[in-house]
Protein backbone atom coordinates (compact mmCIF):
# COMPACT_ATOMS: atom_id res chain seq x y z
CA UNK A 1 0.00 0.00 0.00
CA UNK A 2 -0.64 2.47 -1.38
CA UNK A 3 -1.52 0.70 -4.61
CA UNK A 4 -1.07 2.23 -8.30
CA UNK A 5 -4.23 0.57 -10.04
CA UNK A 6 -7.45 -0.84 -8.24
CA UNK A 7 -10.11 -2.30 -10.35
CA UNK A 8 -13.35 -3.24 -9.09
CA UNK A 9 -15.74 -4.78 -10.87
CA UNK A 10 -19.41 -4.20 -10.01
CA UNK A 11 -20.03 -0.69 -8.82
CA UNK A 12 -22.84 -1.23 -6.74
CA UNK A 13 -23.53 -0.54 -3.08
CA UNK A 14 -20.51 -2.54 -2.20
CA UNK A 15 -17.81 -2.13 -5.13
CA UNK A 16 -18.66 1.81 -4.80
CA UNK A 17 -18.63 1.62 -0.91
CA UNK A 18 -14.53 -0.04 -1.70
CA UNK A 19 -14.05 2.69 -4.23
CA UNK A 20 -15.13 5.78 -1.87
CA UNK A 21 -13.16 4.06 1.14
CA UNK A 22 -9.96 3.71 -1.15
CA UNK A 23 -10.02 6.83 -2.92
CA UNK A 24 -10.68 8.70 0.65
CA UNK A 25 -8.17 6.89 2.49
CA UNK A 26 -5.10 7.33 -0.62
CA UNK A 27 -5.47 3.25 -0.64
CA UNK A 28 -4.62 3.26 -4.39
CA UNK A 29 -3.63 6.13 -7.10
CA UNK A 30 -6.23 5.20 -9.59
CA UNK A 31 -9.38 3.68 -9.06
CA UNK A 32 -11.15 1.55 -12.30
CA UNK A 33 -14.80 0.55 -12.10
CA UNK A 34 -16.05 -2.03 -14.43
CA UNK A 35 -19.32 -2.46 -14.96
CA UNK A 36 -21.92 -3.36 -17.51
CA UNK A 37 -24.13 -0.11 -18.05
CA UNK A 38 -22.42 3.70 -18.92
CA UNK A 39 -25.17 5.14 -16.78
CA UNK A 40 -23.91 3.51 -13.19
CA UNK A 41 -20.38 3.75 -14.32
CA UNK A 42 -21.08 7.43 -14.70
CA UNK A 43 -22.98 7.79 -11.13
CA UNK A 44 -20.01 5.69 -9.78
CA UNK A 45 -17.79 7.93 -11.02
CA UNK A 46 -20.20 11.66 -9.87
CA UNK A 47 -20.25 9.97 -6.72
CA UNK A 48 -16.41 9.73 -6.16
CA UNK A 49 -16.60 6.24 -5.87
CA UNK A 50 -14.07 5.93 -8.93
CA UNK A 51 -11.88 7.74 -11.27
CA UNK A 52 -12.91 6.45 -14.60
CA UNK A 53 -15.03 3.07 -15.62
CA UNK A 54 -14.59 0.57 -18.20
CA UNK A 55 -17.78 -1.69 -19.91
CA UNK A 56 -14.73 -4.13 -20.79
CA UNK A 57 -13.03 -6.69 -18.06
CA UNK A 58 -9.76 -6.98 -20.27
CA UNK A 59 -8.54 -3.44 -20.56
CA UNK A 60 -9.63 -2.47 -16.85
CA UNK A 61 -7.56 -5.23 -15.26
CA UNK A 62 -4.02 -5.29 -17.68
CA UNK A 63 -2.47 -2.63 -15.32
CA UNK A 64 -4.52 -3.33 -11.92
CA UNK A 65 -2.42 -4.12 -9.24
CA UNK A 66 -5.55 -5.53 -7.39
CA UNK A 67 -8.73 -6.23 -8.52
CA UNK A 68 -11.83 -6.45 -6.02
CA UNK A 69 -15.10 -8.65 -7.69
CA UNK A 70 -18.03 -7.45 -6.08
CA UNK A 71 -20.20 -9.00 -8.24
CA UNK A 72 -22.98 -11.59 -7.49
CA UNK A 73 -21.71 -14.39 -6.67
CA UNK A 74 -22.18 -16.84 -9.33
CA UNK A 75 -20.57 -14.98 -11.84
CA UNK A 76 -16.87 -14.74 -9.53
CA UNK A 77 -15.07 -17.74 -9.98
CA UNK A 78 -15.38 -17.10 -13.92
CA UNK A 79 -15.07 -13.47 -13.97
CA UNK A 80 -11.79 -13.90 -11.85
CA UNK A 81 -10.73 -16.83 -14.36
CA UNK A 82 -11.41 -14.31 -17.15
CA UNK A 83 -9.36 -11.16 -15.99
CA UNK A 84 -6.41 -13.59 -14.66
CA UNK A 85 -4.85 -14.53 -18.13
CA UNK A 86 -5.01 -10.61 -18.69
CA UNK A 87 -3.27 -9.60 -15.53
CA UNK A 88 0.31 -8.50 -15.18
CA UNK A 89 2.20 -10.97 -13.10
CA UNK A 90 1.65 -10.45 -9.07
CA UNK A 91 -1.79 -8.76 -9.70
CA UNK A 92 -3.63 -9.71 -6.81
CA UNK A 93 -7.11 -10.80 -7.11
CA UNK A 94 -10.04 -10.63 -4.70
CA UNK A 95 -13.48 -10.45 -4.23
CA UNK A 96 -16.64 -9.38 -1.77
CA UNK A 97 -18.91 -12.37 -2.33
CA UNK A 98 -20.61 -13.91 0.44
CA UNK A 99 -20.11 -17.35 -0.02
CA UNK A 100 -16.97 -18.75 -0.21
CA UNK A 101 -16.53 -22.50 -0.49
CA UNK A 102 -17.58 -23.07 -3.97
CA UNK A 103 -15.84 -19.54 -5.36
CA UNK A 104 -12.49 -20.58 -3.68
CA UNK A 105 -12.69 -23.76 -4.89
CA UNK A 106 -13.52 -23.07 -8.85
CA UNK A 107 -10.89 -20.43 -8.91
CA UNK A 108 -7.67 -22.58 -7.09
CA UNK A 109 -8.77 -24.99 -10.08
CA UNK A 110 -7.34 -23.04 -13.00
CA UNK A 111 -5.68 -19.76 -11.68
CA UNK A 112 -2.57 -18.90 -13.27
CA UNK A 113 0.54 -19.22 -11.38
CA UNK A 114 1.81 -15.76 -12.10
CA UNK A 115 -1.37 -14.05 -10.14
CA UNK A 116 -3.18 -14.64 -6.45
CA UNK A 117 -6.46 -15.48 -5.68
CA UNK A 118 -7.63 -14.11 -2.02
CA UNK A 119 -11.42 -14.61 -1.05
CA UNK A 120 -12.72 -12.20 0.36
CA UNK A 121 -16.29 -11.51 2.45
CA UNK A 122 -16.82 -7.84 4.13
CA UNK A 123 -19.57 -8.51 6.70
CA UNK A 124 -21.12 -5.14 5.80
CA UNK A 125 -24.13 -3.93 3.27
CA UNK A 126 -28.16 -3.97 3.52
CA UNK A 127 -31.06 -4.65 1.19
CA UNK A 128 -29.82 -1.80 -1.06
CA UNK A 129 -28.46 -2.00 -4.31
CA UNK A 130 -26.50 0.13 -6.45
CA UNK A 131 -23.31 3.01 -5.85
CA UNK A 132 -26.71 5.86 -4.69
CA UNK A 133 -26.13 3.44 -1.60
CA UNK A 134 -22.33 3.54 -1.72
CA UNK A 135 -20.93 4.48 1.66
CA UNK A 136 -17.25 5.01 2.29
CA UNK A 137 -17.77 4.61 6.03
CA UNK A 138 -19.11 1.12 5.23
CA UNK A 139 -16.21 -1.03 6.63
CA UNK A 140 -15.54 0.79 9.32
CA UNK A 141 -14.93 -1.06 12.50
CA UNK A 142 -17.11 -3.78 10.26
CA UNK A 143 -15.58 -7.45 10.25
CA UNK A 144 -13.71 -9.00 6.91
CA UNK A 145 -13.40 -12.28 6.68
CA UNK A 146 -10.28 -13.58 4.18
CA UNK A 147 -10.17 -16.81 3.52
CA UNK A 148 -6.70 -18.70 2.26
CA UNK A 149 -6.31 -21.82 1.93
CA UNK A 150 -3.40 -24.15 1.87
CA UNK A 151 -3.06 -23.46 -1.51
CA UNK A 152 -3.25 -19.49 -1.11
CA UNK A 153 0.42 -17.55 -1.26
CA UNK A 154 1.22 -16.27 2.39
CA UNK A 155 2.20 -13.08 1.06
CA UNK A 156 -1.08 -12.67 -1.07
CA UNK A 157 -2.91 -13.12 2.02
CA UNK A 158 -1.42 -10.23 3.88
CA UNK A 159 -1.56 -7.79 1.46
CA UNK A 160 -5.28 -8.83 1.21
CA UNK A 161 -5.02 -8.09 4.86
CA UNK A 162 -3.41 -4.66 4.73
CA UNK A 163 -5.63 -3.67 1.61
CA UNK A 164 -9.42 -4.32 4.02
CA UNK A 165 -7.63 -2.90 7.06
CA UNK A 166 -6.60 -0.07 4.63
CA UNK A 167 -10.60 0.60 3.85
CA UNK A 168 -11.14 0.20 8.05
CA UNK A 169 -12.38 -3.04 8.19
CA UNK A 170 -11.26 -5.53 11.00
CA UNK A 171 -10.22 -8.64 9.30
CA UNK A 172 -10.69 -12.41 10.21
CA UNK A 173 -8.99 -15.20 8.29
CA UNK A 174 -10.57 -18.63 8.44
CA UNK A 175 -11.35 -20.96 5.84
CA UNK A 176 -13.62 -21.08 2.92
CA UNK A 177 -16.04 -24.19 4.65
CA UNK A 178 -16.14 -22.63 7.97
CA UNK A 179 -16.67 -19.19 6.71
CA UNK A 180 -20.04 -20.85 4.88
CA UNK A 181 -21.02 -22.89 8.19
CA UNK A 182 -21.21 -19.54 10.23
CA UNK A 183 -22.61 -17.46 7.17
CA UNK A 184 -25.13 -20.08 6.85
CA UNK A 185 -26.19 -19.58 10.53
CA UNK A 186 -25.50 -15.66 10.83
CA UNK A 187 -26.80 -14.42 7.54
CA UNK A 188 -28.35 -17.37 4.75
CA UNK A 189 -30.86 -19.06 6.75
CA UNK A 190 -32.16 -15.71 8.49
CA UNK A 191 -32.52 -14.18 5.26
CA UNK A 192 -34.66 -17.20 3.83
CA UNK A 193 -36.58 -17.22 7.29
CA UNK A 194 -37.41 -13.51 7.08
CA UNK A 195 -38.29 -13.59 3.54
CA UNK A 196 -40.76 -16.60 4.08
CA UNK A 197 -42.04 -14.60 6.96
CA UNK A 198 -42.98 -11.44 4.48
CA UNK A 199 -43.79 -13.86 1.96
CA UNK A 200 -46.60 -15.37 3.62
CA UNK A 201 -48.40 -12.10 4.83
CA UNK A 202 -51.31 -11.22 2.94
CA UNK A 203 -51.51 -7.42 1.47
CA UNK A 204 -55.06 -7.04 3.60
CA UNK A 205 -52.89 -7.40 6.71
CA UNK A 206 -49.99 -4.63 5.80
CA UNK A 207 -51.67 -1.98 7.74
CA UNK A 208 -51.44 -4.53 10.80
CA UNK A 209 -47.57 -4.61 10.85
CA UNK A 210 -45.69 -2.38 13.35
CA UNK A 211 -41.62 -1.83 13.55
CA UNK A 212 -40.99 -5.26 14.64
CA UNK A 213 -42.50 -6.78 11.54
CA UNK A 214 -40.41 -4.14 9.91
CA UNK A 215 -37.00 -4.79 11.37
CA UNK A 216 -37.42 -8.70 11.75
CA UNK A 217 -37.84 -8.79 7.52
CA UNK A 218 -35.88 -5.78 5.95
CA UNK A 219 -33.45 -8.06 4.93
CA UNK A 220 -36.36 -9.80 2.32
CA UNK A 221 -36.29 -6.75 0.30
CA UNK A 222 -32.71 -7.60 -0.70
CA UNK A 223 -32.70 -8.81 -4.37
CA UNK A 224 -34.33 -12.14 -5.13
CA UNK A 225 -31.71 -12.69 -8.49
CA UNK A 226 -28.25 -12.01 -5.62
CA UNK A 227 -29.62 -13.73 -2.76
CA UNK A 228 -30.49 -17.16 -4.68
CA UNK A 229 -27.29 -17.27 -6.17
CA UNK A 230 -25.99 -16.97 -2.73
CA UNK A 231 -28.49 -19.70 -1.16
CA UNK A 232 -27.58 -22.20 -4.12
CA UNK A 233 -24.01 -21.60 -3.81
CA UNK A 234 -24.11 -22.15 0.14
CA UNK A 235 -26.99 -24.80 0.10
CA UNK A 236 -25.73 -27.83 1.99
CA UNK A 237 -24.41 -25.51 5.09
CA UNK A 238 -28.23 -23.72 4.71
CA UNK A 239 -29.72 -26.69 5.00
CA UNK A 240 -28.58 -27.47 8.34
CA UNK A 241 -28.61 -24.13 9.67
CA UNK A 242 -32.50 -24.22 8.11
CA UNK A 243 -32.92 -27.43 10.15
CA UNK A 244 -31.59 -26.11 13.46
CA UNK A 245 -33.77 -23.10 13.30
CA UNK A 246 -36.74 -25.33 12.98
CA UNK A 247 -35.65 -27.58 15.72
CA UNK A 248 -35.66 -24.37 17.83
CA UNK A 249 -39.08 -23.57 16.21
CA UNK A 250 -40.25 -26.96 17.03
CA UNK A 251 -38.95 -26.29 20.39
CA UNK A 252 -41.26 -23.66 20.91
CA UNK A 253 -44.34 -25.03 19.41
CA UNK A 254 -44.19 -28.11 22.07
CA UNK A 255 -43.76 -25.82 24.70
CA UNK A 256 -46.87 -23.93 23.54
CA UNK A 257 -48.50 -27.27 23.00
CA UNK A 258 -47.92 -28.28 27.04
CA UNK A 259 -48.98 -24.64 27.86
CA UNK A 260 -45.86 -24.19 29.85
CA UNK A 261 -44.86 -20.53 30.41
CA UNK A 262 -41.39 -21.76 32.11
CA UNK A 263 -40.19 -23.53 28.94
CA UNK A 264 -41.50 -20.70 26.69
CA UNK A 265 -39.14 -17.97 28.84
CA UNK A 266 -36.13 -19.97 29.06
CA UNK A 267 -36.46 -20.10 25.12
CA UNK A 268 -37.42 -16.65 24.64
CA UNK A 269 -34.21 -15.99 27.17
CA UNK A 270 -31.92 -18.14 24.90
CA UNK A 271 -32.70 -15.57 21.96
CA UNK A 272 -32.56 -12.57 24.36
CA UNK A 273 -29.66 -13.32 25.73
CA UNK A 274 -27.89 -13.86 21.65
CA UNK A 275 -29.80 -10.65 20.69
CA UNK A 276 -28.30 -8.30 23.75
CA UNK A 277 -24.96 -9.28 23.62
CA UNK A 278 -25.01 -7.53 19.78
CA UNK A 279 -26.05 -3.90 21.05
CA UNK A 280 -28.91 -2.08 19.13
CA UNK B 1 -62.52 14.68 25.60
CA UNK B 2 -60.58 15.91 27.53
CA UNK B 3 -61.11 13.50 30.20
CA UNK B 4 -61.34 14.41 33.92
CA UNK B 5 -58.81 11.70 35.00
CA UNK B 6 -56.93 9.14 32.82
CA UNK B 7 -55.99 6.72 35.00
CA UNK B 8 -52.84 4.30 33.55
CA UNK B 9 -52.27 0.87 35.11
CA UNK B 10 -48.38 0.06 34.17
CA UNK B 11 -46.46 3.17 33.10
CA UNK B 12 -43.85 1.33 31.45
CA UNK B 13 -42.72 1.95 27.75
CA UNK B 14 -46.59 1.86 26.65
CA UNK B 15 -48.26 3.62 29.44
CA UNK B 16 -46.12 6.09 29.72
CA UNK B 17 -45.76 6.91 26.21
CA UNK B 18 -49.69 7.26 26.84
CA UNK B 19 -49.34 9.58 29.73
CA UNK B 20 -46.93 11.63 28.14
CA UNK B 21 -49.16 12.13 24.75
CA UNK B 22 -52.40 12.60 26.78
CA UNK B 23 -50.75 15.10 28.91
CA UNK B 24 -49.13 16.68 26.05
CA UNK B 25 -51.97 17.12 23.83
CA UNK B 26 -54.20 18.34 27.22
CA UNK B 27 -56.60 14.73 26.28
CA UNK B 28 -57.17 14.55 30.32
CA UNK B 29 -57.00 17.32 32.75
CA UNK B 30 -55.35 14.58 35.21
CA UNK B 31 -53.39 11.83 34.73
CA UNK B 32 -52.32 8.88 37.59
CA UNK B 33 -50.32 5.98 37.22
CA UNK B 34 -50.29 2.98 38.80
CA UNK B 35 -47.42 0.98 39.21
CA UNK B 36 -45.95 -1.42 41.43
CA UNK B 37 -42.44 0.23 42.34
CA UNK B 38 -42.44 3.55 43.39
CA UNK B 39 -39.21 4.49 41.96
CA UNK B 40 -41.01 3.70 38.75
CA UNK B 41 -44.05 6.64 39.29
CA UNK B 42 -41.23 8.67 40.24
CA UNK B 43 -39.37 8.57 37.02
CA UNK B 44 -42.85 8.62 35.38
CA UNK B 45 -43.92 11.44 37.11
CA UNK B 46 -40.32 13.31 36.53
CA UNK B 47 -40.71 12.49 32.93
CA UNK B 48 -43.69 14.53 32.73
CA UNK B 49 -46.01 10.95 31.79
CA UNK B 50 -48.10 11.02 35.05
CA UNK B 51 -49.31 13.93 37.07
CA UNK B 52 -49.28 11.56 40.45
CA UNK B 53 -48.76 8.24 41.13
CA UNK B 54 -50.65 5.29 42.99
CA UNK B 55 -49.13 2.16 43.94
CA UNK B 56 -52.73 0.63 44.53
CA UNK B 57 -55.31 0.09 41.74
CA UNK B 58 -58.13 1.17 44.12
CA UNK B 59 -57.73 5.21 44.89
CA UNK B 60 -56.25 5.31 41.62
CA UNK B 61 -59.97 4.41 39.57
CA UNK B 62 -62.12 5.60 41.88
CA UNK B 63 -62.54 8.76 40.09
CA UNK B 64 -61.24 8.10 36.85
CA UNK B 65 -63.23 8.88 33.74
CA UNK B 66 -61.07 6.39 32.00
CA UNK B 67 -58.23 3.60 32.78
CA UNK B 68 -55.76 2.13 30.48
CA UNK B 69 -54.41 -1.26 31.73
CA UNK B 70 -51.02 -1.38 29.52
CA UNK B 71 -49.86 -4.28 31.85
CA UNK B 72 -48.71 -7.71 30.85
CA UNK B 73 -51.57 -9.63 29.09
CA UNK B 74 -52.31 -12.15 31.69
CA UNK B 75 -52.54 -10.01 33.99
CA UNK B 76 -54.70 -7.34 32.49
CA UNK B 77 -58.26 -9.37 32.96
CA UNK B 78 -58.28 -9.77 36.50
CA UNK B 79 -56.64 -6.55 36.99
CA UNK B 80 -59.82 -4.98 35.25
CA UNK B 81 -62.14 -7.16 36.85
CA UNK B 82 -60.81 -5.38 40.27
CA UNK B 83 -60.45 -2.05 39.04
CA UNK B 84 -64.26 -1.97 38.28
CA UNK B 85 -66.00 -2.85 41.30
CA UNK B 86 -64.51 0.46 42.56
CA UNK B 87 -64.91 2.67 39.29
CA UNK B 88 -67.96 5.32 39.33
CA UNK B 89 -70.64 4.25 37.38
CA UNK B 90 -70.15 5.21 33.34
CA UNK B 91 -66.51 4.63 34.01
CA UNK B 92 -64.91 3.48 30.30
CA UNK B 93 -62.09 0.82 31.03
CA UNK B 94 -59.30 -0.27 27.41
CA UNK B 95 -56.34 -1.57 27.51
CA UNK B 96 -53.11 -1.84 25.14
CA UNK B 97 -52.73 -6.03 25.06
CA UNK B 98 -50.96 -7.44 22.65
CA UNK B 99 -53.72 -10.38 22.17
CA UNK B 100 -57.67 -9.61 22.49
CA UNK B 101 -59.57 -12.70 22.38
CA UNK B 102 -58.69 -14.63 26.27
CA UNK B 103 -58.50 -10.71 27.54
CA UNK B 104 -62.13 -9.60 25.99
CA UNK B 105 -63.91 -12.87 26.83
CA UNK B 106 -62.86 -13.21 30.39
CA UNK B 107 -64.11 -9.39 31.17
CA UNK B 108 -66.88 -9.99 29.38
CA UNK B 109 -67.81 -12.72 31.16
CA UNK B 110 -68.63 -10.99 34.59
CA UNK B 111 -67.70 -7.08 33.83
CA UNK B 112 -70.54 -4.91 36.03
CA UNK B 113 -73.54 -3.55 33.96
CA UNK B 114 -72.47 0.37 35.15
CA UNK B 115 -68.84 0.51 33.80
CA UNK B 116 -67.65 -0.37 30.05
CA UNK B 117 -64.55 -1.96 28.70
CA UNK B 118 -63.33 -2.22 24.79
CA UNK B 119 -60.13 -3.63 23.99
CA UNK B 120 -57.52 -1.96 22.43
CA UNK B 121 -54.08 -2.49 20.92
CA UNK B 122 -51.81 -0.16 19.76
CA UNK B 123 -49.10 -1.51 17.44
CA UNK B 124 -46.52 0.52 18.47
CA UNK B 125 -43.35 0.12 20.72
CA UNK B 126 -40.16 -2.15 20.92
CA UNK B 127 -38.08 -4.42 22.45
CA UNK B 128 -37.11 -2.15 25.27
CA UNK B 129 -39.42 -1.60 28.35
CA UNK B 130 -39.58 1.28 31.11
CA UNK B 131 -40.57 4.83 31.33
CA UNK B 132 -37.36 5.91 30.26
CA UNK B 133 -38.27 4.59 26.63
CA UNK B 134 -41.84 6.15 26.82
CA UNK B 135 -42.57 8.65 23.60
CA UNK B 136 -45.21 10.86 23.28
CA UNK B 137 -45.24 10.63 19.60
CA UNK B 138 -45.08 6.78 19.48
CA UNK B 139 -48.55 6.64 18.24
CA UNK B 140 -48.63 9.25 15.81
CA UNK B 141 -49.57 7.37 12.57
CA UNK B 142 -49.36 4.65 13.87
CA UNK B 143 -52.55 1.98 14.14
CA UNK B 144 -54.25 1.27 17.18
CA UNK B 145 -56.93 -1.66 16.72
CA UNK B 146 -60.01 -1.87 19.16
CA UNK B 147 -61.89 -4.78 19.43
CA UNK B 148 -65.76 -4.27 19.93
CA UNK B 149 -67.89 -6.67 20.29
CA UNK B 150 -71.86 -7.79 19.97
CA UNK B 151 -71.63 -7.34 23.36
CA UNK B 152 -69.83 -3.97 23.89
CA UNK B 153 -71.69 -0.41 24.34
CA UNK B 154 -71.51 1.24 21.15
CA UNK B 155 -70.76 4.65 22.58
CA UNK B 156 -68.18 3.09 24.77
CA UNK B 157 -66.48 2.56 21.51
CA UNK B 158 -67.11 5.54 19.84
CA UNK B 159 -65.02 7.03 23.09
CA UNK B 160 -62.17 4.96 23.47
CA UNK B 161 -61.88 5.22 19.41
CA UNK B 162 -61.58 9.09 19.95
CA UNK B 163 -59.42 8.48 22.98
CA UNK B 164 -56.49 6.63 20.63
CA UNK B 165 -57.38 9.56 17.84
CA UNK B 166 -56.75 12.47 20.04
CA UNK B 167 -53.28 10.43 21.14
CA UNK B 168 -52.57 10.94 16.96
CA UNK B 169 -53.16 7.38 16.59
CA UNK B 170 -55.48 5.57 13.38
CA UNK B 171 -58.10 3.19 14.72
CA UNK B 172 -59.36 -0.12 13.11
CA UNK B 173 -62.19 -1.92 14.19
CA UNK B 174 -62.21 -5.69 14.14
CA UNK B 175 -63.56 -8.26 15.90
CA UNK B 176 -60.75 -10.29 18.96
CA UNK B 177 -60.26 -13.44 17.02
CA UNK B 178 -59.82 -11.51 13.65
CA UNK B 179 -57.41 -9.45 15.60
CA UNK B 180 -55.42 -12.25 17.45
CA UNK B 181 -55.06 -14.30 13.74
CA UNK B 182 -53.76 -10.70 11.91
CA UNK B 183 -51.29 -10.43 14.89
CA UNK B 184 -50.36 -13.59 14.68
CA UNK B 185 -48.89 -13.41 11.36
CA UNK B 186 -48.03 -9.75 11.41
CA UNK B 187 -46.05 -10.14 15.18
CA UNK B 188 -46.36 -13.17 17.37
CA UNK B 189 -45.07 -15.71 15.10
CA UNK B 190 -42.54 -13.48 13.81
CA UNK B 191 -41.20 -12.74 17.29
CA UNK B 192 -40.98 -16.49 17.99
CA UNK B 193 -39.25 -17.00 14.56
CA UNK B 194 -36.49 -14.53 15.28
CA UNK B 195 -36.21 -15.61 19.13
CA UNK B 196 -35.22 -19.03 16.96
CA UNK B 197 -32.91 -17.67 15.07
CA UNK B 198 -31.16 -16.05 17.54
CA UNK B 199 -31.75 -18.35 20.23
CA UNK B 200 -29.37 -20.93 18.32
CA UNK B 201 -26.56 -18.68 17.14
CA UNK B 202 -23.53 -20.15 19.34
CA UNK B 203 -21.55 -16.90 21.03
CA UNK B 204 -18.27 -17.53 19.06
CA UNK B 205 -20.22 -16.23 15.96
CA UNK B 206 -21.82 -13.01 17.02
CA UNK B 207 -18.67 -11.22 15.67
CA UNK B 208 -19.55 -12.96 12.20
CA UNK B 209 -23.26 -11.22 11.73
CA UNK B 210 -23.81 -8.06 10.08
CA UNK B 211 -26.80 -5.55 10.42
CA UNK B 212 -28.79 -8.37 8.61
CA UNK B 213 -28.91 -10.60 11.64
CA UNK B 214 -29.52 -7.71 13.90
CA UNK B 215 -32.28 -6.08 11.83
CA UNK B 216 -33.86 -9.83 11.73
CA UNK B 217 -33.53 -10.39 15.14
CA UNK B 218 -34.21 -7.29 17.11
CA UNK B 219 -37.35 -7.91 18.84
CA UNK B 220 -35.88 -11.31 20.60
CA UNK B 221 -34.51 -8.83 22.95
CA UNK B 222 -37.99 -8.43 24.38
CA UNK B 223 -38.78 -9.45 27.91
CA UNK B 224 -39.18 -12.57 27.80
CA UNK B 225 -41.94 -13.04 30.42
CA UNK B 226 -44.38 -10.60 28.48
CA UNK B 227 -43.95 -12.60 25.37
CA UNK B 228 -44.27 -15.96 27.14
CA UNK B 229 -47.83 -14.55 27.98
CA UNK B 230 -48.32 -13.31 24.70
CA UNK B 231 -47.50 -16.56 23.11
CA UNK B 232 -49.66 -18.59 25.61
CA UNK B 233 -52.91 -16.18 25.69
CA UNK B 234 -52.74 -16.81 21.77
CA UNK B 235 -51.26 -19.72 20.96
CA UNK B 236 -54.05 -21.43 18.28
CA UNK B 237 -53.71 -18.72 15.95
CA UNK B 238 -49.68 -18.84 16.38
CA UNK B 239 -49.73 -22.48 15.97
CA UNK B 240 -51.30 -21.69 12.70
CA UNK B 241 -49.12 -18.54 11.81
CA UNK B 242 -46.17 -20.85 12.15
CA UNK B 243 -47.39 -23.63 10.45
CA UNK B 244 -47.73 -21.42 7.17
CA UNK B 245 -44.33 -19.67 8.14
CA UNK B 246 -43.09 -23.35 7.91
CA UNK B 247 -44.52 -24.16 4.80
CA UNK B 248 -42.92 -21.41 3.21
CA UNK B 249 -39.21 -22.50 4.47
CA UNK B 250 -40.67 -25.83 3.17
CA UNK B 251 -40.85 -24.42 -0.53
CA UNK B 252 -37.13 -22.97 0.17
CA UNK B 253 -36.18 -26.20 1.34
CA UNK B 254 -37.84 -27.85 -1.61
CA UNK B 255 -36.33 -25.42 -4.25
CA UNK B 256 -32.86 -25.27 -2.82
CA UNK B 257 -32.62 -29.41 -2.93
CA UNK B 258 -33.76 -29.07 -6.74
CA UNK B 259 -31.23 -26.50 -7.02
CA UNK B 260 -33.88 -24.14 -8.85
CA UNK B 261 -33.05 -20.91 -8.94
CA UNK B 262 -36.10 -20.22 -10.92
CA UNK B 263 -38.25 -21.41 -8.05
CA UNK B 264 -35.92 -19.96 -5.23
CA UNK B 265 -36.57 -16.09 -7.06
CA UNK B 266 -39.92 -16.87 -6.67
CA UNK B 267 -39.98 -17.45 -3.72
CA UNK B 268 -37.82 -14.23 -2.70
CA UNK B 269 -39.54 -12.12 -4.69
CA UNK B 270 -43.10 -13.19 -2.89
CA UNK B 271 -41.11 -12.03 0.29
CA UNK B 272 -39.54 -8.72 -1.63
CA UNK B 273 -43.12 -7.75 -2.85
CA UNK B 274 -44.37 -7.59 0.82
CA UNK B 275 -41.63 -6.23 2.65
CA UNK B 276 -41.04 -3.37 -0.77
CA UNK B 277 -44.89 -2.16 0.31
CA UNK B 278 -43.73 -1.64 3.83
CA UNK B 279 -40.98 1.20 3.08
CA UNK B 280 -38.11 1.40 4.92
Amino acid sequence: MPLGTLTIVGVGLIGGSIGMAAKQRRVAQRVVGVGWRQSTLNLAQDLGAIDEGSLELRPAVTEADLVVFCTPVQMIASQVQEAAVHCRAGTLLTDAGSTKSVIVAEIEEQLPDNVHFVGSHPLAGSEKRGPEYADPLLFQDRVTVITPTAKTDAGAVDRVEQFWRALGSQVLRMSPEEHDRALALTSHAPHLVASALAGILPAELLELTASGFRDATRIAAGDPELWAGILLQNRQAIHEAVNRTLMQIDSFRAALQRGSSAELIALLQQGKKVRDALGD
